[in-house]
């Protein structure tokens, strides 16, 4: 049998061969979107097992684990031991062909643990138990797989409330990976429960050092925010939303609907839209003046089982892809900002993957001379990070817009096993251009071609987010 | 030139033909949906010539012939011969290349008639007429067809006011061949046409012997017929939905609205939803508490050409792919049933492409230890079971769910020529599978790989529908 | 380095090959929808430099400038050089990559400017701007353009008001490439803004010569003019729409929408609508009778931004793809034309690629004997007139109704370099079916895959659109 994880996984022909090796492999990584917990990287966090690094909250697997008939207790459950969970991950692995957690499983033990040679299955799981044990024990860390990995730079996201003290420590310390924070506001018009709106409002307040009693207020509190955050190094915000809005209201609309919310009712869709719209807006503003990086994530349907959101909370793999029509909402926002001179550096990701040539020209509506590519479409998301998804979104780019200028890869992960998804994503965008220059659609001129490749690899998220590397 | 239909049609590699010859090829048929007339199976149908098996009743080669143009009467006159019918098929033949019916028409020629030597067209007319006519005088009858082809088991469609009498006989003479009802009770909530609603619900209340006065009775009725078909082995349901709604009502407002429609009151589309939604809640729940497996099929867009309903009634080839964004309304409903303990067995079926994604990815909300796979998508639909809709539906599973716990290929169809659909389907999947053992996504274990293929093609079907083979 | 565009350009196998130069290559072509301006035809347009004739009006590459951070005045500017354009033109191309329009300029470089030994770029830029010039200076023009492609019919998209005089004089003066008129009647029924509507109807009534005071003048207006299309060789006629409306309206109320629209007043939705529908169904009536082909493009989302509007008008590069749920409309139209006997050759085009599928499918339900093929759906369009894009129409073609019969290409360009789309749509439907020969999917039948690719090159559209060739 053909060593499944060889130097040549994924690169279908010569030229994606040579296109990876010499002009993608080596290339450091900024992940500028992740969701790693920064003081796991302050403390350099350990792992007894396995198990606790793979399975520990990460709701990918459990979703996998889920599929195949596993019981929860073996998923998110207190009464199972380590190695249970791991042996009924290993159950589920064989099935999982096909998937992209089977490629990752294997890459991240050939590139932590130094395992190519077995494929994970029942009858191998406690040979790779006992050998990526081994591995943990000797001294991999939070630290360490950053460091193999050569990351250089990796966004966190946040809440604007947070204090930032773990990136504050990484930074007085040296730490010599770049950890930044990203804006993540979506707090702040999170208004469909009005008890936890209220509670997080008054958060806000105390973070931001002012009384917040109208919309005006609130926009402020978010300022302060920003402005911190932009002391700390910040140069990404990050937008999640199941879809989008585009409702222009004034300020006196505004503060009705905002004092409504903080009395605590509920507000009906046309007022929370407004509300919603009204903070994006002023957010975005806030980005452009400072010349940070915008990120849109648009479509997800969220905690969707509420039997188990009661049992377990968000994000533990209860989520799917929505679909809304919102084209016409989107163009609409951007055109607002773009026409008073607010619209920024914007990367949109879309988790329906009907959306990336609605969203791929839409790019072009608004791009500018401020930079290259200043409008980009995210990499493929969450469920569209996958074989299939990362080629989608390359296809319609490419077609669509201009590849050379894309800002690559993130992981999007809270795992810090997961940086050899940009090995994956480097392997399949040698593949594609590899194999189009064997069939002649581009160029025999790997200089050409290969620029593309370590620009889209490294060197376009380097220009274009500024992040002071 | 070439054989078409030659050993390794489809098998484009080395590994897709080991797969399919050593895990495929000899497996039996579950075909657990289709729309055969069990009545021709008790009286194993018998046809004077290939026009009236190839051409009967299929809406298919209608529509394929009415798209090159050839006149109403050779597809359902009856003031034209068979023969005549047969050489309008054979001249669209040549212009049918790469539509699926140029594939499963050569298919079909090979496997039940042996020609494999000649492509079906105008100059061969004649002679295929006669080559089938034939094999067809020889003795090829509707049960000879299925046995041909390994059948198992298939399952029909049936109405919950039929009285399985077909089902029944076949049972009683022990028919080697296990013809199963479905329960699809699309009628007992179709309340469109306020006359054709009244008429049906008093064969429903005439079949389960229950006077229907009100919501609470029509469930009862349904309920009778689900207990029957049950006896009768039926361990499936299926559900014909334009869209999905989910509108939950009290029993006083279902009252109300069942009582407007048995007044031969026209619903506005409110009260339509919401008694659809309720009708179909209970049986979702019938289907839970019985152990049977529930299918909707999500998204047709039904006689859209009123004249040609007019003359020839529904099921004719006059419908197309739908659109709607029903994502929101099928995760309340599944997340309904899921919360009260009452989502059984699954299988999402929708007919417009760029649902697939969403739907796999719905999946995963709702999966369970009640088996490997609960939750599942089902084969290519009506216009996407072809090619590209069998490839597109195999990709969607695979990147966001577990391929290997696929239930697999139905074939849909009201022919007894169609089995062959189901070699097609496992040729596609092991030119698949076979691709990417050679180009190293998936790794050289032929033992695993082959499991995927064998489970798939056959064994996830006898196991998770649970039939009594 | 392999010849970029070499005789096997985008031919990726010996059958693609052979099915290219022998069924397709020598072929003329019937551009039958294109927005040359047919003055420039019988001015015999000349160009100055590369410039002009490369990025004068055309907004597809000043979307791609913009996209790599162009400045405007680089694009539409006119304090700028041509030279200066040029050179930024030669800065974006490396970054085009995988973009059809680097596949374009290097097919227009080696078309009518013979220079096929290098890539442009800046290290290029002076010598091809050299080359290139010396070529328009020693004679290519417009008619020489369409000559050397052996162009043999196209069709123009014109106004109802338009005199056709530039048509008349090419008539007049035999030119040997048919120039035809098609009907364009959008403005008729663009009520979005009041005064310009009056403005046009005003122009309308003096074209027509009638006053148009209520519905059924309008009416009689546009069938002026589409009579006098007709004596002018028209055979097409083309609609650009959002989205698609049905929305039935009495005459009485028709007219006091018009009037409402008439008297300045903006209409609300719904009464656009219904005299947006109105108009549709009126003009495909009177296409129906007079046996022309009508095309409906569905789905642009225009002048999005709305401060490049300002500044240089619509179709400037601002535009994107739309999305809209628009089937059951598009059913209904189609089904009241049918209904009445009024549905004529029919194209569809769509600009969302989620729609080939519910389009190809839509086709099904209104074909006729009037000819093969009635119901058409359209060659890739605008953003969708790429390698991905024509591959996923013809697959929707192929698999969802007979591919055989379809019509074929466009341009749908301003520019008369852009005949080469052509032979790149040529090349990728034989790297198609040349592929499938080759993997067995299509039988190795010369002949019969060779007719289809003929007849969908050159040979429908003739028979199809019958201009009189």
């Amino acid at each position: 049998m053909k060593q499944f994880i060889n130097p040549n996984f994924m690169l279908g022909t010569k030229s994606a061969q040579k296109l990876y090796f010499e002009y993608a492999a080596e290339l450091p990584i900024i992940d500028f979107h992740c969701h790693l917990n920064p003081d796991e990287i302050v403390e350099d966090k350990k792992w007894d097992n396995v198990a606790q690094v793979w399975l520990g909250g990460d709701h990918y697997k459990w979703r996998a684990m889920r599929s195949n008939g596993v019981e929860e207790k073996f998923c998110t459950g207190t009464e199972t031991s380590d190695k249970e969970k791991f042996d009924k991950f290993a159950f589920t692995m064989p099935k999982l062909l096909r998937n992209p957690i089977y490629h990752w499983t294997h890459l991240e033990m050939a590139r932590f643990f130094g395992i190519d040679d077995v494929l994970l299955s029942p009858d191998t799981a406690d040979e790779v138990w006992t050998r990526c044990n081994k591995v943990l024990n000797e001294g991999l860390t939070a630290r360490s797989c950053m460091k193999n990995c050569k990351v250089e730079i990796v966004c966190t996201t946040d809440d604007p409330i947070s204090d930032l003290s773990a990136h504050k420590k990484l930074r007085d310390e040296n730490f010599e990976i770049k950890v930044l924070p990203t804006f993540r506001p979506d707090k702040t018009h999170a208004v469909k429960n009005p008890s936890d709106y209220i509670a997080y409002i008054s958060k806000l307040s105390a973070a931001a050092g002012i009384e917040i009693k109208d919309f005006d207020d609130l926009v402020t509190a978010i300022k302060r925010r920003h402005d911190y955050f932009h002391s700390m190094g910040c140069r990404l915000s990050d937008n999640g939303l199941d879809t989008m809005f585009y409702a222009p209201a004034d300020e006196h609309t505004l503060n009705t609907i905002f004092k409504k919310a903080m009395s605590g009712q509920c507000l009906d869709s046309g007022e929370s839209d407004k509300l919603k719209s009204a903070v994006l807006t002023a957010c975005a503003e806030m980005d452009a003046e400072s010349g940070w990086t915008r990120q849109l994530h648009i479509g997800a349907m969220r905690d969707c089982n509420s039997a188990m959101f009661k049992k377990l909370g968000p994000d533990t793999g209860f989520d799917s892809i929505g679909e809304s029509n919102y084209a016409a909402a989107l163009a609409r926002h951007l055109d607002d900002l773009n026409s008073r001179g607010k619209l920024g550096r914007t990367i949109l990701y879309n988790l329906h993957p009907k959306d990336n040539e609605m969203l791929a020209t839409m790019l072009g509506n608004f791009q500018s001379n401020l930079c290259p590519g200043k409008m980009q479409l995210g990499s493929g998301w969450w469920f569209l990070d996958q074989a299939n998804g990362i080629r989608a979104q390359i296809e319609a780019f490419s077609q669509l817009s201009l590849l050379a200028n894309f800002v690559g890869m993130v992981t999007d992960s809270r795992s810090f096993l997961s940086y050899p998804r940009h090995e994956y994503f480097r392997r399949i965008l040698c593949d594609i251009i590899g194999r189009e220059i064997e069939n002649g659609s581009i160029p025999e001129d790997y200089e050409l071609a290969g620029r593309l490749v370590s620009d889209v690899s490294y060197n376009n998220a380097k220009s274009y987010l500024r992040l002071g590397v």
